[in-house]
């Protein structure tokens, strides 16, 4: 038995809607996998005419989405009133949004789906609905708690085979010497050798690590972290038979001859993570969640309120995030 | 009247000998400029001996070298004894290798040669001839001063249309905060605008400038930086005429069809200036120091001792910093 795809509506004010019915309209051309979308039916059939798409669209459940899907849409309705606002947050939609994430990911978790595609949120709108998570991701990680224990999400973003993991994330540069431990180098070491041999089929995963500061240090000279944290945190992780290597300067191990022999590269802060990634995979890269019991991607944008109801929006990195979920859940399908 | 190209010998232990008598040899292939070389005659010819290359050299000056260069690879005789010790730093070597520099600087602002090419330099090794400046950069600008005053060097990578300056180079990352000030970015800015237009023969340069934090900040809620050091710098920038923007952040800006729209980025950090270029360079960037009255350039790697001696050494680099060169001076040829 095959399960489709689950996809998240995200925030309606947002270009994700948009994209999805495009996605959903090229199906065919762009070879998609059947998903279904958790979200609300009346908002969307609104949107579609508002872009003016001849969708059509279908309640469905996730055991008839896939017969569906050749024909129409198959929505999920998550129930709520939707205005159809593009690039104004609404606190009215704010109770759907949260409700289409909480559905997708227990869909996911009982096997009824394969993976969690998400369009991307507004923060700021959800707040009114008692939104208090830091983020998407950490919210996705709180509906995958089991016995209590939330698992830790980490985010990878990936084009092709290049594939990189931002140690600290969203903090300013400044706080990022001080974040950067021994132990959260380790466990998210782990983490990466974890799902690189099971969501990617890598049997021996091999990891780069860069250093923190310019040549990951010099020997010391410029900086104490790569030869003082970093480089005891790869020996700890090797000593574990973990195949991580490093502290690597930044600037030369993302040189593709080398970045090609790593199946993963774990960066120490959001940029030098993100700047390899968007240097080479233009719109295409996605974002995808390790350490979830599910499989969650997502495409590597934001909600673009300006581009939002305009039909403008690209749609290549949900496309991505599209077939990498196929990917990796593909023993599933 | 035409003047040829100086290069400087470069530390003899490392690859930048093997790397000249390479390009020399294969200049009309690579269709090369003619070229005068600083350095130590007879050294250079034990290197091409073990390199099995039967490369006829030829004492010149700089107004003999251009008709010298088709019969054979014009050299400067910078007298001293200089081992052929491929890996082995000597201090015999130190004072040669400072020669060829300050002769090759003196050259080029006198006008006999038109723009110095430097091969990389290990300071360790030069540190028994008296050297105590931070780096080669900040040699060449003294060299270069004028009635005292020393130019501010400003660090440029280039590869085809993509061009960055990191703001800060080699400082550890905890650093970089307390090193971001407005008076800085503000007259880097300037010698950027500057030497675009000079040295580039861009009429009206646009210059983006990045965000210190992710996101440049994401308006204050990321770090402060941003707004409160980088925005007003780049205001005070265009109070002066100058095109530039931001602050962006920095892994969009990369995004090829973001650069594209600028002629250079100015970014805050080493690794945040460098990974785009690796990325997408290969091994063909160059270092190109901007501020001073001469043109320099330079490969963008270091003197790889394990390579010195071998002929494994990519000239890549090389090559694209002496085109860089020619091209910068073109008006001169």
């Amino acid at each position: 038995m095959s399960a489709p795809l689950a996809i998240t509506m995200g925030e309606p004010a947002g270009v994700g809607p948009d994209i999805i019915l495009d996605l959903y309209a090229r199906r065919a051309e762009l070879g998609l996998p059947p998903f279904v979308v958790f979200g609300n039916l009346a908002f969307l059939e609104k949107r579609a005419a508002r872009l003016g798409l001849a969708t059509p669209i279908a309640a469905a459940s996730a055991a008839t989405a896939i017969s569906i899907f050749r024909e129409a849409m198959p929505v999920i309705d998550v129930t709520g009133l939707v205005p159809d606002h593009p690039g104004e947050i609404s606190p009215l939609s704010a109770r759907s949004v949260i409700n289409s994430i909480t559905q997708a990911v227990d869909a996911t978790l009982s096997g009824h789906c394969r993976a969690v595609v998400t369009a991307p949120i507004h923060k700021g709108a959800l707040y009114h609905a008692g939104f208090s998570h830091p983020g998407h991701t950490e919210f996705l990680a709180e509906l995958c708690a089991r016995d209590g224990k939330v698992p830790l999400p980490v985010m990878m973003l990936a084009h092709d085979a290049l594939r990189t993991v931002p140690l600290t994330i969203h903090v300013p540069l400044s706080a990022v010497p001080g974040l950067i431990n021994r132990k959260l180098i380790l466990v998210t070491l782990r983490v990466m050798a974890h799902d690189l041999r099971q969501r990617f089929g890598i049997e021996h995963p091999r990891v780069a690590v860069t250093g923190l500061n310019p040549h990951a240090g010099e020997g010391g000279s410029i900086g104490r972290e790569d030869l003082e944290i970093i480089a005891p945190a790869i020996a700890d992780a090797q000593a574990e038979g973990i195949d991580a290597s490093g502290p690597h300067p930044a600037d030369t191990v993302f040189f593709p001859a080398h970045w090609s022999r790593y199946d993963a590269v774990l960066a120490m802060y959001h940029d030098q993570a993100l700047i390899p990634i968007k240097t080479v995979a233009f719109d295409e890269g996605v974002n995808i969640t390790l350490g979830l019991p599910i499989v969650r991607t997502s495409p590597d944008h934001g909600t673009a309120f300006d581009l939002a109801g305009t039909g403008k929006a690209s749609s290549a990195s949900f496309a991505a995030a599209i077939r990498m979920a196929d990917r990796m859940t593909e023993s599933f399908a």
